[in-house]
């Protein structure tokens, strides 16, 4: 394939990890230089790089900074464990990692450099994920219909992966095929994903996205001004429950009520067979002032409680496809998730460890 | 009654209309001194005073205003005008006009002070409005079970009426009735009323409000966490279709996907028996930069289009209940509407006319 993302939000260059810093956007592009594990935990903490697959990616370049820098064992162990303690929701993190840790049993057995050994596997799991993403954008595209409107949620773009997307890989597959009429893109509170990246990334590439709030989203799937929804995913339990940015389980309430088929476009890394279903999927609370703040202006008095959940669970049921690198599965989902987690152990992936 | 609202967001003094200043809440307490008609009508235009019934009350002291002013039929016509053009869909402005105005003909008829008499008129559709609001509050109250938490969207409180509120009066009844556990203020992007205004007023008084994002709604009715879902309303159709903030339609077809009951509260003023559905209700767009900025934070990227709704459209079959000053009305709704509407006009209200 000749589809090249725009844009690379995590760069390896001259022993440093550059990442973009995403709280900015959309009014400045800035770059943050991480010269240690350390800080690319920070860049992950305080959601400067977000997006399950950019975590991982970021994580996996992290390890490779701390193996470069010393050759002590319990340096390295310091830094998995750091780089682990980051997002508790992320899946793909831990699998990342895992990775990575698996490249250290091997190239220590080898007697190889461990730094490059790391390396290599950071710019391999990179490579994979941007690979990734544009099959499971043209997998995607494949179900829709000639000038689809989309609705999305959140950023699931090249900001919030490798490059080009999952849930932002099937518009742009889209729009390559000729057939993206228009995207909506919920602006996501709190974090505001949808209107400071989504947006951001869709304009800079051309493509024709407009801004909605959260709650217009029933309302323009009432006018019939939406034909589908494509939304990303942080983690699939074993029976295809899926967690993703709050918001995403009243979208899929809403899809049904209208008869609009309801997309989750994810990664096999994304899919976590040891979590059976969604009822297990810790939902972590982030702070309050995402809420009670936008910038500097306070939205909320001072001494009202608020809720600020990052997840929420939608049952699987409400799902009209799964989309992965691998194809696009239909209910139920078990059996097609299980051989799904099956192909990505197989030889294109982890022959090598 | 005894019951007492904590602030009246509109008084008169000293030949002047004062408004609390809606835009600076809830970090400032700034009032806004009006000393003629326009000053009125561009607090309402620049939203400093919100809500249906508020507007009505704020309109009726602006045609007071402009009599008191002067003697000349076309400077108080020009009144009449100009606070007409404020909002095109708060009905209850076009009806509390419409007192104002037939009351021109009867005082001039029986040769009144016509400054006096459209002050009293004001004077009298503000008290009206809050004992209609403590009606609502107590026949809303009297549905909900004990321990209710309630789910409410924008600002139909003390902020948007002469005081109470209509939908947050049924919570301040649930409250003095002691059956209230918790409020969840949807924080009702883009204006944030719900953040801004709904968690400020409850608060002050006392009650036990917790913000969400609106799209956290359907997550929270997922987890059992919402027992009802209470909203105002700026118009009712003759079919019982309902128009109101933009989300109110959402949450409408969440509560039916979640078994919850969906109660309009609205004063007999909102019901337009001249619109048979809502399909002919008009939406106001707003300005864009109420989805681009908070505050002063920009957070769409320059050039993105946006959508501004200020209103949808809740179709009747999803409305539980219609709460008015006068009863609840249960489906179907068309006839129930028009005695309603019949009791209104009946002698404890219109008789002096």
């Amino acid at each position: 394939m000749d589809i090249r993302p725009f844009l690379t939000p995590i760069r390896w260059s001259e022993d440093q990890v550059h990442l973009i810093d995403q709280r900015v956007l959309p009014v400045t592009e800035r770059w943050i230089a991480c010269a240690d594990w350390a800080g690319v935990a920070e860049a992950i903490v305080t959601m400067a790089v977000r997006g399950a697959p950019a975590i991982g990616i970021a994580a996996a370049y992290g390890v490779a900074l701390a193996a470069r820098a010393s050759l002590r064992g319990a340096d390295l162990q310091a830094a998995f464990d750091g780089l682990a303690a980051t997002r508790p929701t992320a899946v793909n993190l831990f699998w990342a990692l895992d990775r990575l840790q698996r490249q250290v049993a091997s190239a220590t057995a080898a007697g190889e450099d461990l730094g490059e050994a790391l390396l290599s596997e950071a710019q391999a799991i990179h490579a994979e994920d941007l690979a990734m993403c544009q099959a499971m954008g043209d997998h995607g595209a494949a179900l829709l219909p000639a000038n689809v409107r989309l609705l999305t949620h959140c950023n699931t773009g090249s900001l919030a992966t490798g490059g080009y997307g999952t849930a932002l890989g099937v518009v742009r597959s889209a729009a390559r095929a000729g057939k993206l009429l228009r995207v909506y893109a919920d602006e996501t509170r709190p974090f505001l994903q949808g209107s400071r990246l989504t947006a951001w990334e869709l304009a800079r590439d051309g493509l024709p996205v407009r801004v909605i709030t959260d709650n217009m989203a029933a309302w323009y799937m009432r006018q019939g001004e939406v034909d589908a929804i494509v939304v990303g995913t942080d983690r699939i339990a074993a029976n295809g429950d899926v967690a993703n940015k709050i918001g995403t389980y009243g979208l899929a309430v809403l899809a049904q009520a209208h008869n609009l088929p309801f997309y989750v476009v994810g990664p096999t890394s994304t899919i976590d067979l040891n979590t059976p279903d969604g009822d297990q999927i810790p939902i972590e609370q982030r702070p309050a002032r995402e809420v009670t703040h936008v910038g500097q202006t306070q939205v909320v008095p001072d001494g009202v409680p608020v809720e600020n959940p990052a997840f929420d669970v939608t049952p699987a049921h409400l799902v009209t496809a799964i989309i992965t690198e691998h194809g696009v599965l239909h209910p139920p989902y078990a059996e097609g998730l299980r051989t799904h987690v099956g192909k990505s152990v197989a030889p294109t992936q982890r022959s090598v460890h």
